[in-house]
């Protein structure tokens, strides 16, 4: 499939005035054709203009007809190809195994909110009927549904070219809610972007829906990112990336006459807790597949394994020099942009320079854009007195933090930031020091797990990829799962409406066979 | 019961260094004994302090215990007796009928959200089992559930003294979400503030609860307000009040190193939609209802009718005039406080005096500290042109707004500000014009209603009372009925934990007998 190197405005294709923008060939350093033009302030008023034109009818379809659009979207995916695999990969320097199964998460997730809408549990539906004879006031009949909150913004993340990005998680859950989409592609993979934002334009021509239901634009720089979340139309923003971009945008949000929410995915180094019991028992293994999970992707996942806690003892050495070894024999793994390779081998060098850092052991060597696995190691107390040492190094790096005993260790746990993820190594002698650590874990992350690390996120009903600040913006909320589409949803109340005036969702006779609170009780579907 | 004029901190009762706040006999004019001082620095760290520390074990109590301590504060209110109402009288200007009918929705509120906390419900357990022979990779067992944030700071209203302050919804839906509150009395009644919240403390004593679970401060100004926004371990805030009051605390909330979520109330003029129909056979009826709503307190409801929006016409005359009549005859009304009365002139006479604004009635003139209900008209083109028309006059004073024809009140509708609520009133013939609007209105309110006004707030489940931006800082949310406890949660996924270290809300077996999503489909309670 040939790209245009043009925004996608509704149904239409459209050039900017210059030419300024072109994807890097990871393998080869050399840019890609085609050029992309960044699009115009025009071009992002009439995308939010056909966005705003089609809120009302697109939220108003049948939900059946929403979730037959999602599903659309993921055939017209497929439909690309191997087009799509073969571009992202150049674009992103990322395996074909990898694309292939982002592809198929991407996939995954927009089936997986077509059944979220099919269900129709999103809109919360609540009846109070009417009391009439109730002392000393009557009560009116009182029905509450969720409704979308008007276009969003979507941001396209770097590290996901397909399941972050134009046709992600964050546009499938908005479109699941019922809100239009204007996208802005990552300038890293443009071409990736352009293959899937006609995919969903084609998708959106084929369900016979209003054109402005889905826009896409390009920026080289930061501009128009900026300018669409100021944009008045736009009610929402989903954004995954760095901790700067993120506050950025949370900032440009609520300067707005009209504050918007803004869910922005930021930053995390994802503890892995190391309990002795497990220690003791395998330290070796864990050790290996903690190496194998920090780096996968060339460590390139939110939900890297950045930082490992650890009581000293023998355990734990067992568990170092395991660790050691294996990272001395990763291979450099090839990254997603020369910025990021740049920034990453920075931050390692910063932080192989900090006071009380030891160098534990360096991965192979590589190519200029390739990034070498680190793993550094810290005592507790100068973790405790260097903020620093939380920062997150987007990469293949960890830092070991060797606590003095069982107290240090939840002290240092007390003092993190807020995570995505937290995964606690234990055996069953360790429960004891397991149950006074998770209280104060579910107060930092937004994911605790047993035996395993944070990479591999399952996208199902009961997944929380979220966490307090600065982990996200909003910790209130998830960005992966079923549960993401309540980000895009409000609740209205209906007063004494007549039947005939009510959306169907909350008819008498419960038209749509929903499951619906009755007086705070939860009705079956159908009831 | 005697006033001490001290800040509440935990189990405390503590002097600030000056006696720096009275309140006023509304019916005199005269400061009512005793001075309250304002809260030291000092005394807000140790709330902060005291709360942090009650947090986990709060959080963790048996459902049961939580919901029996919210009962408790219900009983302990009444147990007052009759010197909370005298007092609140005294305080606010509001009669006793009133503020009888507050104390009691305020029990009530408390008591619905002890059955929220025994029903479970707002944990929203979901379970997606492991599926350990899932190709090509095994899905783990995730299990979710949504924890309290943390402390939650409350700030007392004017104009529901009971109701919006010390142990009102904000308080009570944090208490059940398993929050510990610092609260943050008006200033307008630091006595009634104080008879409150010896009642909470008497049940946090009675219920053998952590003194920290509540602590109450007071401010002559907005330092102590401002900083306990600021405080670190304070998680979220509620408040119910003016827009300048809700901008600056949600400022301060954004600019914390941690920002967290404002749920500020702040401003809304509530339109009353009059559709041709209803109009030409009600009109007169319709009239009467409205200036009841609007001299209802004073005027002093969040959903006061401030705006009357109407299309020309005949039986627009007949409620113009039988409205005008009704104004005409409404005594003067004792204001909250002597700035609020004062603000109420001023902007009366600032409306009065902007161009294309008719004044069509003003109610009988009272004392200083009492408000004349006024009446005011304009075309719908003189509304447009100006927004200052959509600025919330506190108290009772509406205005009407004259359509041309239905494609203009459409404009005009499509132009206001977020709401709290909308009504129209409505014949059948008026349906269609009705479908056409209340998409429009969806986007810009809380509550839509039919037939009546939005003052008389059910405190219910399927209640909303919030909106769109200014109505709300977050119009996500509710801040009345059962919904409202889940601005004071956030989601937690755990991954692979053993059953032993699972909350029990999460277990194996269901030993709460909840109500649980497995694999997103909801299964009755008990199962």
């Amino acid at each position: 499939m040939e790209l245009l190197g043009q925004s996608l405005i509704g149904a239409s294709a459209v050039s900017g005035p210059e030419d300024d923008i072109a994807a890097i060939d990871m393998a080869t350093g050399q840019p890609l054709a085609p050029r992309f033009s960044t699009s115009s302030e025009r071009d992002l008023d009439r995308a939010c203009a056909l966005a705003e034109a089609a809120f009302d009818s697109y939220r108003d379809l049948p939900h059946e007809r929403r979730a037959a659009f999602l599903e659309a979207i993921a055939q017209a995916i497929l439909d690309i190809g191997d087009d799509l695999v073969v571009r992202c990969m150049a674009e992103s320097g990322l395996p074909r195994a990898r694309l292939e199964g982002e592809r198929g998460r991407t996939v995954g997730q927009l089936r997986l909110f077509a059944g979220v809408v099919r269900d129709g549990g999103f809109l919360d539906v609540r009846i109070d009927p009417a009391l009439p004879d109730r002392k000393p006031l009557p009560r009116p009949d009182l029905r509450l549904r969720n409704v979308p909150v008007g276009p969003v913004a979507v941001f396209g993340a770097s590290n996901f070219p397909l399941a972050f990005s134009v046709a992600g998680g964050d546009t499938a859950s908005a479109l699941a809610a019922g809100c239009p989409v204007v996208a802005k592609a990552h300038s890293a993979h443009p071409g990736t972007s352009e293959l899937v934002g006609r995919a969903v334009q084609k998708a959106v021509a084929a369900c016979g829906l209003p054109e402005g239901v889905f826009s896409l634009l390009f920026d080289g720089g930061t501009a128009i990112g900026g300018a669409l979340v100021a944009a008045p139309r736009i009610a929402a923003v989903g954004f995954t990336g760095s901790r700067r971009g993120g506050l950025a945008l949370m900032q440009v949000a609520a300067a707005r006459p009209e504050p918007i929410p803004v869910y922005a995915e930021m930053s995390s180094i994802n503890p892995v807790i190391l309990l002795p019991g497990a220690l003791a028992a395998r330290g070796a293994e864990i050790a290996r597949g903690f190496v194998g999970a920090l780096t996968l992707g060339a460590g390139q996942f939110c939900t890297n394994p950045g930082l490992i806690l650890a009581v000293e003892g023998e355990g734990l050495q067992a568990f170092l020099d395991a660790a050691a070894a294996a990272v001395a024999e990763a291979p450099a793994a090839t990254m997603l942009t020369p910025a990021i390779a740049a920034a990453y081998r920075d931050g390692v060098a910063a932080l192989s320079g900090r006071a009380g850092v030891a160098t534990l052991a360096r991965g192979r060597e590589g190519g200029p854009f390739q990034g070498r696995a680190a793993l550094f190691a810290t005592a507790a107390d100068a973790f405790l007195a260097d903020r620093a040492l939380q920062d997150e190094i987007f990469g293949a790096s960890s830092l070991v933090v060797r606590c003095r005993d069982a107290a240090q260790l939840e002290a240092v746990v007390a003092a993190l930031e807020g995570q995505l993820t937290a995964a606690l190594h234990l055996a069953e002698a360790d429960h004891p020091l397991a149950r006074r650590l998770l209280p104060r874990l579910e107060r930092k992350v937004g994911r605790i797990l047993v035996g395993g690390f944070g990479t591999g996120v399952e996208v199902s009903h009961a997944m929380v990829h979220g966490g307090p600040f600065p982990a996200t913006s909003d910790g209130r909320t998830t960005s992966v799962g079923s549960l993401a589409v309540a980000r895009f949803l409000r609740p209205v109340c209906y007063q004494d409406l007549p039947d005939a005036l009510l959306p169907a969702s909350l008819r008498d006779g419960n038209p749509l066979g929903l499951s619906r609170r009755l007086d705070g009780r939860i009705a079956p579907a159908g009831a």
